[in-house]
């Protein structure tokens, strides 16, 4: 066990695109995953979890395909198993839902943070790690489902104090866009899978780019998908295709229908936008996301949709089942950028800075009493000058001390000092100190 | 996106050895989790935590090498870098404390619940992927961090409802252990590492097969390694070898300080036991045990030991460390024989059930309504009929249902039914609804 030689020490960093979470970076994630949780609890959704391996089989229908061959971390176990890191939380639902199908009561409400891994080039909101809240509502083949998913991601971005105009709901139909492909345009399903994955990608790629890839498509009817494109509400989509359509087909009526609903919930920052498309094959109906409306911040910040066949793969039924992914690193971006980020603070009340070892013991004894009061605190054993020892806890953010030598070990007063201010209370009690603490929490 | 063929279809169970958390599972997680919260957080401990993923050069060096070698997942990643999913946390925090030793104010007090993974042949007590409670104390190098650390261990196995005589803990000293094999049987090293993990094996091979294998190394000082092993205490260790040892080694000095301060905070179920080695190289110092004493249960739930020289391997200064791992699985285990788990209960407090399409809108504005109130409510949009709504929020156990129907939007009273007991109360605000609901929490 002798000390490595300096030349072999191992590196202090973290793998590459992960996070390493120190108390303040942790304090964050905490509060971000509270709020979550309290949200979607308020809606009745329950909690499960998973593990992140999962044999790699289920990866390899229904999901999109890029994740699969380019992004996913897959390897073989020492059994010859093929497994890999979740890159989603989707199919572990599914998966599991499906297993206990007959056992399972619906509707089914259920949420989970789960950590999922993708291994890609780590940039500003994408990491090869992040935790996902994902919320689903399996059971509600009804349009219900959707108002229900899109006023709950509302609720949440409100629970986390966001205004109405910090953010925009845009939502889109798959069936709006397949009656296109196949009634307006005609075109044939691998030309209606490419122009959907060019719909996904248009804001990364040049306009004129754009244009010519979906002109080796579409021909002349380019300019009328152009102009869809840039619909921004049901109406506008109608007058421009108002020749080539019928105001009847179910998803124009659906959508039309989720808007109203949700303007009577009082939800009213919803657009169409026929451009969004999200990258999973298996939506069957409506997908939406939240758009951050800020200058600084212009960008998706999560969604998702409706995935009705999903569970088939596994033989079962078909069970109805809507939800979203709601990541950790574009909330927190989010919340950043609208200054909704609380200030770190710890959870430890006190600290007991000891002047001499031998009220080491005695200190001991006091914590112990001040913790049945229910006051988190913590004993400098160090041994080191009273001075250090209180500087430390002003590093901890700690918001209280009190320094126990002879004199308190003697008359049992303490002077419980709040180091923001200086203000120094005395007491006589471990009640009284509580009661002092508590009354500035 | 056709459904797949019957014959390929996808499995509903996890990979191998590791578990999915249904709602009643992640219950019960979540009480184990909070409690452990609760109780080091009230010695002033802060949550950290960081990726799974870690450079597989970090458990290449100190850790125990059966691990490294054959417990681990290891992998090469997209670009041909090691990556490791921890087996443990202590690399991790240790790593994390060295690469910001400058920053940090010690002492340091740092929990973090991580799961942890290890390719084993699952069995009870034993998976791929577990979650472990990791409570680690730097910057003390006096005995005070072993006597928080272990007081911190009883604490949260009481602040579980365990009574003093459920478990018992054993403590050891790696000192005495050095001691005898360097001035007593005077036998090398490679001889004494040997031995080490022939002590930490012993109660897992047959008595004449550990006996032979000791006489193979000792000799004739069998006889007194035997009786070594038996003591139950510093006197008895003592007597067993007076002719041998001097009473002022530090290792017997240590153990007998630590336990006398044990025993000063009330704390009297501790014993020495000098058979107890733990896994791993890095510990420098005390090594701990808890044992559950239930004769159904009687196994080692959880320990820990001091490890002051693991930051070395960073190349940073040397830091005191002393902590300890807490396995979820292994205290679910003491628990369910302790028969110290609460009952499942929902976090959703009301459902309401919709008697007719046309009362849903009314009662997703009542729910919206008394979630501002605080309570969690779900709706049940599925359109079914009203005794299968109820039913399923029984089968979800959920304490209250109201339904919601042509008389409810009129009149606006409305029927709190409490399944358990079949008890209705009316009521005509949503305020009324919430205190009621409250007052029976």
């Amino acid at each position: 066990m002798a000390t490595e030689p300096e030349n072999r020490k191992v590196s202090t960093d973290p793998y590459k695109g992960v996070r390493d979470f120190y108390p303040e970076d942790m304090y964050v994630q905490n509060y971000i995953f509270s709020i979550m949780r309290k949200a979607v609890e308020s809606f009745g959704y329950e909690e499960y979890t998973a593990s992140i391996l999962e044999p790699a089989e289920l990866y390899k229908s229904k999901t999109s395909e890029e994740i699969v061959n380019e992004q996913t971390y897959s390897f073989k176990d020492r059994g010859d198993r093929e497994v890999t890191l979740r890159p989603e939380m989707t199919p572990t639902v599914a998966r599991m839902v499906a297993g206990k199908r007959r056992e399972l009561a619906f509707p089914l409400r259920w949420y989970s943070i789960p950590n999922v891994f993708r291994y890609e080039k780590p940039q500003r909101g994408r990491l090869r790690e992040h935790f996902q809240l994902n919320v689903d509502l399996f059971g509600i083949e009804s349009l219900w489902g959707e108002v229900e998913i899109i006023s709950l991601a509302h609720s949440l971005l409100k629970a986390f104090g966001a205004k109405d105009d910090a953010f925009i709901i845009k939502i889109n139909n798959r069936k709006i866009l397949n009656y296109l492909f196949d009634e307006v345009f005609k075109i044939s399903k691998t030309d209606a899978r490419t122009l959907t994955r060019l719909i996904d990608k248009k804001n990364k790629v040049p306009a004129e780019e754009f244009q010519s890839k979906v002109e080796a498509i579409l021909g002349e009817q380019t300019f009328l998908f152009l102009n869809i494109m840039t619909a921004e509400n049901v109406e506008s989509f109608k007058k421009v295709v108002e020749n080539s359509i019928s105001r009847d087909i179910l998803g124009i009526k659906e959508t039309e229908e989720i808007m109203s609903h949700l303007e009577g919930l009082g939800i009213t920052n919803v657009v169409l936008d026929l451009t969004l498309a999200r990258g999973f094959d298996y939506y069957t109906g409506i997908v939406f996301e939240i758009f951050d409306t800020h200058d600084d911040n212009n960008r998706s910040v999560f969604g998702g949709g409706r995935y009705d066949d999903l569970l088939s793969v596994f033989g079962t039924d078909k069970v109805p089942a809507i939800g979203f992914g709601m990541g950790d690193v574009t909330t927190r971006d989010f919340l950043e950028t609208h200054e909704l980020l609380p200030e770190y603070l710890s959870k430890t009340d006190l600290v007991l800075c000891v002047i001499e070892e031998k009220a080491v013991e005695f200190a001991l004894h006091l914590a112990a009493d001040l913790r049945d009061e229910g006051i988190n605190v913590a004993v400098d054993t160090s041994g080191r000058k009273i001075g250090q020892q209180i500087k430390a806890a002003d590093d901890h953010h700690v918001a209280y001390i009190i320094a126990i030598g002879e004199e308190e070990m003697a008359h049992k007063v303490y002077t419980l000092k709040e180091l923001g201010s200086g203000t120094e209370t005395s007491h006589k009690t471990e009640h009284a100190i509580a009661e002092e603490i508590k009354a500035h929490a």
